[in-house]
């Protein structure tokens, strides 16, 4: 910005009228010159590691952005943050729009940074480069948490997959860590596949929901009930509270239906009223008797290795998909084949014999 | 074969004093030769489309063929079967070890040619070329179906991967429809992951399950009771035909509590004893009813085209993975990136950038 641009205002309606200059030239450079002045990794991680939220913030911002020039700082910047990660507890929180997530993660994260905690609010939402940010986007949904000097909230990083946007987060995780979040909170929008992503990135995985008119059940997705460690009913608050005790009934019958978990670990259901704060405090009391279940069992640490190794893998197929399908060559003639194969002229295994041909010549 | 081979056998015990040779070298050449003769693509074609089962089997076999040098031919051959496959219903069954698979199979499968059809039985089992083929393997277990002459059974293809598997019969699929058989039933054992293998290549899903002793509804492994658009309970008859109604009660309310199916079917459950045949024909009805629905409302069109795309994808995704991981320099700074992210010294994504530079250099 060499020059401030003309704003259209009521104060500048006539066009062919030159307006004075409200800003200084000397001011304005003097601005950007500060403002594109880069930290660079040595001084991100030093903030980082200092508890600074600023240069954590640039430094998720760094890890998130889709410059390639800017992936080998980032990766830097993540490399010397590890040593100082993995010492927290990662909570995975999902629940379908209108069962009250950011309120109950608001009377939650408050609840721990009562206790002493700090916590950290991330989220996996790939739609919201789309929605522009439908889970998370608007901080003042949680104007108490926000302000809390022991709580960092951060919005779903943009992406067109969820797999970069998951990538993202679970490096926003380790940052988070290093600054010394020891409760990292993912939120995730129960509509997709997010679920699994954000699964594969926590210690433990709450499933909210609301007791409904006898259709508690309903509209579960596929395994989300599975994963779940923790079914919280939230909104079990005056006149719910009956209807909450019944579906806390139901799903305990329906958490029995899935076979016994690798952890060990006997899924709960608990009610909750974000409102009256009823039941919050259980909830840490139930994540706290898991932590020492699997803490004693090994599996704690087991499913950490377990997720990295998920992680190492799930970006080198990501990557190497993502180089096949990008080229252009190959596009072109995948929607070729994709056709003949729509019209039985050409087996599936066919059709991807000539493209791997293609490519790997 | 050059020259007879010495065989172990009691007439010759002694090392050291040779055998005379007991079958001519002239015979043996003869018969080598004739073996050797491999019929063309279009002799196989040929085959297959006039409902020969030995050109069926010559042609399995050879697109399960892992020799890349057959590669080629066999794609000619599925290309070739193309236009006269697709005619069929597909009929996916799963169920643990020791539900009665192979009896249901054999009743059903006899049920379906007395009314005149014609019936394929193939088999996914990943695990069969270590345990030398746990389903299908022995066809004696379907005496009466496989001296039918309007059924077919064919083994699981082996194979390291399940991937591999699947594919192969992905494609024994369409070389028995151009056969002429027009039900084609896929196997599988009910520990995996091959579910959502054959669940992605047929048109329906049946889960077998027996009825226990109030614990029917443990061991259910992670969506293959979402995907069955049919429970059936075996074994039932004489003792068992009160517990098993129990069971249908249970499962009917535990397939209440997932979301509606895309297709629009609401799944059902019941009863069968392959022993007595009763129910038998109500599964051939209900799948019946299955067919008419999705036929009308175009789901069974769309979910073929969907599957076809899927398998496309999935075997280039696939080539793509075997490519890289099969790099000898690749495996070996795979193994050393994994040791360092165990120990925090690389996050997953840095050692995957690694990996993948050194891959695309």
């Amino acid at each position: 910005m060499d020059k401030p641009k003309a704003h259209k205002t009521a104060l500048h309606e006539v066009d062919g009228i030159d307006q004075p200059e409200s800003i200084s030239k000397a001011s304005i450079e003097h601005v950007t010159r500060l403002r594109k002045k880069q930290p660079t990794a040595q001084e991100l991680v030093n903030g980082i590691l200092n508890g600074d939220k600023t240069a954590l913030s640039r430094a998720i911002t760094l890890v998130e952005s889709t410059n390639p020039s800017h992936l080998e700082k980032a990766n830097d910047v993540i490399n010397q943050c590890l040593p100082h990660a993995d010492k927290s507890v990662r909570i995975g929180i999902t629940g379908v729009p209108g069962v009250g997530k950011s309120t109950f993660i608001e009377a939650f994260g408050k609840h721990l940074t009562s206790l002493g905690r700090k916590v950290a609010v991330l989220a996996v939402d790939p739609s919201s480069s789309l929605s522009h940010g439908s889970i998370l986007g608007d901080k003042t949904r949680m104007e108490e948490l926000v302000k809390d000097e022991n709580a960092y909230i951060r919005p779903s990083a943009s992406g067109d997959t969820l797999g970069g946007v998951a990538r993202k987060t679970r490096e926003a995780i380790i940052l988070c860590e290093a600054c010394g979040f020891d409760t990292i909170i993912i939120e995730t929008v129960g509509v997709g596949q997010s679920e699994t992503a954000v699964h594969s990135m926590v210690d433990f995985f709450l499933l909210l929901k609301i007791a409904g008119a006898g259709d508690e059940l309903q509209g579960i997705k596929r395994g989300i009930m599975e994963m779940a460690d923790l079914i919280v009913i939230n909104k079990a608050d005056g006149d719910n509270i009956k209807k909450a005790k019944l579906a806390k009934t139901e799903f305990n019958r329906a958490l029995h239906l899935f076979p016994p978990k690798n952890s060990g670990w006997q899924p709960k259901v608990t009610t909750c009223s974000a409102i009256t704060h009823d039941g919050v405090a259980d909830v840490w009391e139930t994540i706290n008797e898991y932590l020492k279940l699997t803490q004693e069992n090994g599996f704690f640490g087991f499913r950490r290795s377990e997720q990295n190794s998920y992680w190492l893998t799930e970006t080198i197929n990501e990557q190497l998909k993502n180089n096949f399908y990008t080229r252009e060559d190959i596009a072109a003639l995948l929607e070729q084949n994709k056709k003949a194969v729509q019209n039985n002229e050409l087996s599936p295994f066919a059709a991807a014999q000539v493209l791997l041909e293609k490519y790997f010549k």
